[in-house]
C-alpha cells in the first residue's frame, strides 16, 4: 500500500439531512477532496498549474466505478478525518481506498476506480483517458 | 423486479465541475431523489407526512451500501432521465437499481442497499433499522 | 421588464437540513440555474455550444452581487417555480429578479447582478468581464 | 462589533464550476458553516446538544435576509478563510458579517440576518422565531 495521506473535515449543519445525519453524497464528495488532496501532498500542483499541463493536458482525474459501505452515521459539528491511498496502479487507471473515521469509530469505506483524463484533441467537449503518468506515480510512490 | 419508475432531471452548470462534467457526487445525489420518489409515486407519503408516522416514527432510508459504474460523462442543458427500481426486498433492507441515461445512452449505473430508520427510542440523536414496514412493501409491489 | 421564464424544480430530501427545510444556500443554486435557463430559452445555446464562442469566449455570467429575501420555508416533496427576468440592463452588467414560488406562496424573492465573462487573454485563469454581447441582448428582448 | 471567529476552508475541485471558479452558492454553505461555528467558539453547543433544549427547541438560526458582494473569485487547491461577527444583536433577530479572504485578498462580503427558531408548538411541520435567547447572546458578549 502506497504512501496514506489523512484529511480533515468538519461536518457542517448543511451537509446534514432532516433525518439530522450527513447526507449521504457528502461522504462522496469528502472523498473526492481527499482523492485530490493525496496528489497535493506528494508535491503534485494542482491540475491547472502543472508545469507539463502543454504535454499531457490532464483536467482531472474521473471516476470509472466506486463501491462504498456505510458503518456508522455522523452529525455536524463532528470532525471526521479520511485516511486515504492509492491501493494499486494499473495502466490507465488506479484504485483508491478511503476510509473515514471519527476518532477511532470507522464511519465509512470507499474504493474508487479512477482514471487521468485530458480534454478529446479532436473534440473540446469529449474526456479522454490517459495512460497513468509516470511522473505522478513516481511522486506518489516515493511519498510512500 | 418491481415497479420501475423514471425520474427526470436538468444538469445544471453548477452541478459540473472544472473538467465541464458533472461532478460525480450529485449522480448519487441524484439517485438518491430518484429512490424516494418511487415511493412517492407508488403512494408512499413524505416520510413526515405519513400518517402512520406515531407508529412507526420513520425519518428516511438511510443508505448501507452503494456501487456505481461511471460509463459516460454528461455536461450541463442535458437532461438525463433516471429508471429506478426496487431489486429486491431483504427482512430488514433493500436493493434499489438505477440506471442514469441521457436519451438512450447509458451514463451511470448504481444499485444501493438501504434500509428504513427511526430515531433511536433512547436516544434521539441515533437511529435504528427497522424491519421493512409491510405496508410500503405492499403498495410498491401493488404499483408493479 | 423583460421576458419572464418560469423554472421548476422538486425540493429532494438531500436539499433539507436537520431543521428538515431547504437548506438556504440552494435556493440560489436554483436562482443560478433560473438564470442560466433563461438565456437557453429566449434561444442562447449553452456558452460552450455558442457558435460565436471563438470570438467571445464566453465561459459563464458570474455573480458580482446578490441580495436575497427569505419569506417562507419550503421542505422536501415540494414543488417550487421560480419566475426569472432581467430588470435591468447595464454596458458591462445585467439585473437579474428571481421570485420563488409554492403556488401563490411567495417563498423568496432574489436579486443578481451579473456580467459576461471569459478567460483573461494573458493568463488562462484569471477571468475578465465583457461588454454585454449584443447578439445575446437582442436574443432575451425578443423573447420578451 | 463583537466577538470575531475565522473559519478556514479549502476550495475543493468540487465547489468549482466549468469555468474553474468557486460556484457561488457554495461561498453562502461557508458563510453558513461560518455563522455557526461562531456559536461553537463562543461556547454554545450545538443545537441538538443543548441542555436548554428542552426549554426552548431551538432546531437552527434560519435566514431572513443576506446580501453578498462578489469582488474575487477562487478555485481549488486554495486557503479561504472567513472573519465572521456579529454586528448587531435586535429583539428576534441579529446581523452576521462576514469576510471572505485568500490571504490578505477580500473575495467576498456577506450580510445575514438571521432568527432563532424552534418546532412550531402546534404543527411540527412549521417553524417559529424566538426572541434572542439571553443565555447564548450573552456567550456571544462575554466572548468578544
Amino acid at each position: 500500500m502506497s504512501h496514506t495521506h489523512t484529511t480533515q473535515f468538519m461536518v457542517e449543519f448543511g451537509d446534514c439531512d432532516p433525518a439530522g445525519i450527513v447526507f449521504y453524497p457528502n461522504f462522496l464528495r469528502w472523498m473526492d477532496a481527499a482523492a485530490l488532496r493525496i496528489f497535493a501532498t506528494a508535491g503534485v500542483p494542482a491540475w491547472h498549474e502543472r508545469p507539463e499541463r502543454a504535454d499531457d493536458g490532464i483536467i482531472g482525474t474521473p471516476i470509472v466505478d466506486v463501491s462504498v459501505r456505510f458503518i456508522a452515521p455522523a452529525t455536524y459539528g463532528e470532525r471526521i478525518e479520511i485516511d486515504t491511498a492509492i491501493a494499486e496502479w494499473r495502466r490507465t487507471s488506479f484504485v483508491m481506498q478511503h476510509r473515514i473515521r471519527r476518532d477511532d469509530t470507522l464511519l465509512v469505506e470507499g474504493r474508487e476506480v479512477r482514471v487521468f483524463a485530458r480534454r478529446h484533441p479532436d473534440d473540446a467537449r469529449r474526456i479522454q483517458a490517459l495512460p497513468v503518468p509516470p511522473d505522478i506515480r513516481a511522486r506518489l510512490e516515493a511519498a510512500s
